[in-house]
């Protein structure tokens, strides 16, 4: 296998989530190297911040221009081969159409650009570059997700007449119910955050993932917004009709003001032969629906699910991919410890642990082998 | 905040899962180097696998011995601060006196050592190296694991009365009910793999999950196993009685043989107050009962966490942890095209998708202003 | 409290489902005695069906007119004094409006009507009448929804903003799919059924769980069926955009061709302060959600519930209702026995199930007292 | 079909819940009438309570003595043939035994005795008698637990190797933890309740599901009690180590003081082949594991289910059975109405919810005949 390949990153720097999550995914299947950056439009921000995760500063730039001049002067061998976009998403376009004309591959956050016609543009550029675009629509990553894409690839649904999706969050209540905030904050901002605030947040994943998981094109739409109140402008709720065709039809369902919905992206997908069920929150299900036989629950790892899915599970059945977060919890507190700061009781197993483990062990065969009879431990 | 902390792998080479989950948790806080190691027994397999996953190939050394050897001779701040062992189990203990002798901090795979006797000589060599050490009960390092026991550190169960912990897995089957393959597997031969099996492979865990959560210890037990076969000479069930007070008992349940089951580490303490539930397949929702009002159910990220809790969630509330590997899966299928391998579709969003979902997005805004009729998409 | 109430049944005779359940429902609470009835157009299979569940047989009439003549003929306080009407839809409002008019109280299966016309005929019938009328909108009666009404109303969701409710089944794909089936079945002929299928039968439903929980009125909607076939005239699958308010918005989601799914009716109704979730398939558990706050499940039977659902519990918490058809199969397989009919092994314990269950307490014990050892059962 | 069976009721008056349960059982499939009782052992209660559900009074008897004198003197095609046991348990045996000399039927609460030994003079009567004798452990009758049985004996699971039941409960919390509470109640004094409180009260049930779904005899146990405190002499929770063979091993465990549980009764039987999981709380789903195969989840009511499973369901899938209880509930609502007594509004759905329903269905329909527009409700 060759070596790492070379990953620019621009934006994601100091607490941004997006920015943690696609580092620990670069990371995650040792393929990834981050050599270069403008993580902050602020470069000393950017270089304090590079220090922190240990990016070496070298290659961290004042400003995108920047990056893509010094790059392009490095030899091929060491220039970086691949950006990723987490910057706010006006710049994505500009900054994408500029790294795929000069041969950059590009790893771009969502929505791609902020209207279709500069989407459609970048799409011409993308085809004379001929490099690798990748959106990341995250959730196609789930391997039951995918399981679910490839069984119905293979006809396990038959055709496919009905789909009902959903994306609830209630997260924007804490702004909209307040007339100053509502007024004030720049996602409610048409200027700033474009053009729809719920459908182009998050309506899209679930737009996103019917046509990932059914390969069914979506013909056309009508759509019902609600602003909540007369002075905003966006919408944070809506329902859409969809058509496949004729006779396929379908709803999309989001909001951004179902109280007490964190991230309550759903699926489901009924076809004359049997239905899918998927939630996000509870990943590793993937419910499959008959009218007449009982109903099966696909996990991930398993030698039933197809390459695809497979190929998308690190550990065997019945570790949730998020063990990876419970160990490296571990590693932090170890991290800690060794650096010689401040550490909760409980961030990481002591000896001490180790100790009353094999304490236990031990006294259970004594039990056992004694018949039964009940050990101290010490 | 300092830079990353060096650190050494000891095992873990080549398709060993132990291997991916510690390299993956080293990396996701941006806390650790890889930067020397014996990852394999052959060194030229040590070699071939650093090359792979692009650890400078300096430091890869031929055995253990020579490991802690040529690191002493570096430079303190060059040198390895600490070192991982995921070697089989009966190396851990030599491994880990002698890092421990040597100055080096420890982060050891359970069971921390194959008997009581060494486990007790090995917290001696602690107290006098001085040095971090951390077992890596993993399941710890789960944000509802710890909110659980900080809430129950504050009294929110009052007085506890009963515990029951239970690990059940179900993979042993494929190898107990055959006569040829449990003679010969060295997981069931006492001689290669310890003591105990499923006690001291998982039942340890349940053990460890009480008196971590709890903060009680368990005085004495009364264990029985079950071998299944005549023939068979080590545990693959048992069910222990335990007792932390004369009346204050509990019940830890380890099975290897049920079936179906895959991960299934489960625990519920019974208080005055209230009782407290956790499911590890399920590990973002902990369940608070009481005898008098509604089931409680917390989940990992808001703000009426513990402190110890919400340090080991690096998302909002709603977002699996697993939402990591979604997008490491979308980078895999990205890196893959960047290096113009095969791979298949749907491994990544193409560009093709980012442009469906802006017309996507505008066609929900037209159809909406326009008093909620049908648009077409292109 | 006064005697049972006299009731007389309309329809439901032979295998009619509708007709077991009311029967079993009218005897639940000891209220309702069954005094007349015309259960079949057949007069022979009337009486043969009465003779079955044991209802006298000289209150058995040949027809609908027969039963209220000769009924009137009756001292008022041997009079039917509510009628059960569980006849085929399009004989609801003839039955219902005459059994109005001359003073008898209706209990009436939904839909009500065939038309809103006929429904508001029947209204002005009953504002002359002054009896009562209750529609059989059964999901109302389940503790948890009456809950969920309650609790509304005092104001534990603020101002409502959005409501969604899904009534999935997939019952109609065995027909549907089948060109021959389709175009020859009642239910699909809008001369027999009415003008619609899905909407009719069950949308019916989710629109008055909304109306009935929410206490809100839709006060418009837009609507998008799917017939499916171009040969078929009835909607089986449905979905409606509804507006409470110009800021207060909803779904309303119907199927008929949702694979696998069984009964699934559901609802979701999301407010300033909070929301609740709740699904007919799991009545007894009611999840409030919050921006903020753990999530709280509420099950029936305890104290915490207000008076209406509390009224509509009968057993402590913890028993699901269905309990009592788990004794009533007990209570039928003893029937078999004591009318020496045939009946399975399992169908109720026996006597030896006693005596073992004596021998396990005190065995129990034994163990217990003599020092946890253990004791062999006879 | 024969007529209905002439059932005696002993015990069960008043507010009972014990009484409503048997009573509702044996009206739900037509089976029995309710001929004679003494419902308590105040003869003026009783008969006010026969009064209040309607039972003939002339057949209410002072005492049992009396009932048997007098039964047997009317002729055999009046007389009671099955009497219902639903007294304090330790008449229990006084009871069932002359009922079964004189040639009644008995359907017997449990525990069907207080001691082992009356149990097996029991049996001896049984065996002269010749009568029917069913011991009411109502979790056989579920349709699901039934089914798990069926295919258990079919060979589902090949040969099982393990077992665990649990049966868990917090309801004694609120007079345990109480000295002077715990010192007076009869439940917790073994002159009147008998020799084990948790394990004769619930344990036994877990027992009872064992050997029922299983058809494995348990032969031997190993038992550990907590009393909770020094003075009280009844264990309010126990785990029993219980053997089926020396290979076949398991473990029941039960609790009064399990805090915040309901009725948590469930049960997991592993196999060789697959195993089985049922709870409880949640009757109608039977999960089928395999280490191999998608995760199963059986449902009642559909054609894949065993015989004995179908005979135990009334209503097609999807319906709870809990169905009855909300269809009672609103039946409840209309008889107040009918008898002009005070009832809340929302106890039963009234016309104008019909009417409602009406201009909504055709709402509907004219929304989507009119090329999906909006449309007002009245």
């Amino acid at each position: 296998m060759p070596k790492k390949i070379k990953l620019g990153i621009l934006g994601g720097g100091g607490d941004s989530l997006i920015g943690v999550l696609h580092r620990v995914a670069a990371h995650i299947n040792d393929n990834y190297e981050i050599v270069g950056a403008v993580f902050n439009a602020d470069f000393e921000e950017s270089l304090e911040f590079a220090k922190e995760i240990d990016v070496p500063t070298n290659r961290i730039y004042k400003d995108f221009e920047t990056l893509v001049e010094e790059e392009l002067k490095l030899p091929k061998d060491e220039r970086i081969q691949v950006c990723s976009i987490l910057t706010p998403n006006f710049l994505h376009f500009p900054m994408a159409k500029k790294l795929l004309q000069n041969g950059f591959h590009v790893i771009c956050e969502k929505p791609m650009t902020t209207t279709y016609d500069e989407a459609k543009i970048l799409q011409d550029t993308l085809m004379k570059a001929g490099t690798v675009f990748a959106v990341t629509h995250t959730y196609t990553g789930y391997p039951m997700v995918r399981q679910m894409r490839e069984m119905i690839k293979e006809g396990a649904l038959g055709k496919i007449y009905k789909v009902d999706a959903q994306y609830y969050q209630g997260w924007i209540n804490t702004i909209i119910h307040d007339k100053e905030k509502r007024s004030s904050v720049w996602r409610l901002d048409p200027e700033k955050a474009g053009i729809s605030s719920c459908m182009g947040d998050i309506g899209v994943h679930a737009f996103n993932m019917i046509e990932f998981t059914t390969g069914l094109q979506i013909k056309s739409l009508l759509c019902d917004f609600n602003y909540l109140y007369k002075d905003n402008q966006m919408d944070v709720d809506g329902t859409v009709l969809i058509r496949m065709d004729e006779h396929v039809k379908g709803v999309i369902r989001a909001s951004q003001v179902a109280t007490g919905e964190e991230n309550g992206l759903a699926i489901a997908i009924y076809g004359e032969k049997g239905a899918f069920r998927w939630e996000q929150e509870k990943p590793n299900f993937l419910y499959k629906l008959s009218d007449t036989e009982p109903l099966q629950v696909y996990k991930p790892g398993h030698a039933y699910n197809s390459e695809l899915s497979l190929d998308g599970t690190k550990l065997p059945p019945g570790h949730p991919e998020g063990i990876f977060d419970a160990m490296a919890n571990i590693y932090l507190g170890a991290a800690r410890a060794i650096r010689g700061e401040r550490y909760n009781d409980g961030e990481f197993p002591t000896m001490l642990d180790g100790v009353r483990g094999l304490n236990f062990i031990e006294s259970t065969v004594a039990s056992h082998k004694q018949g039964n009879v009940w050990i101290d431990l010490d």
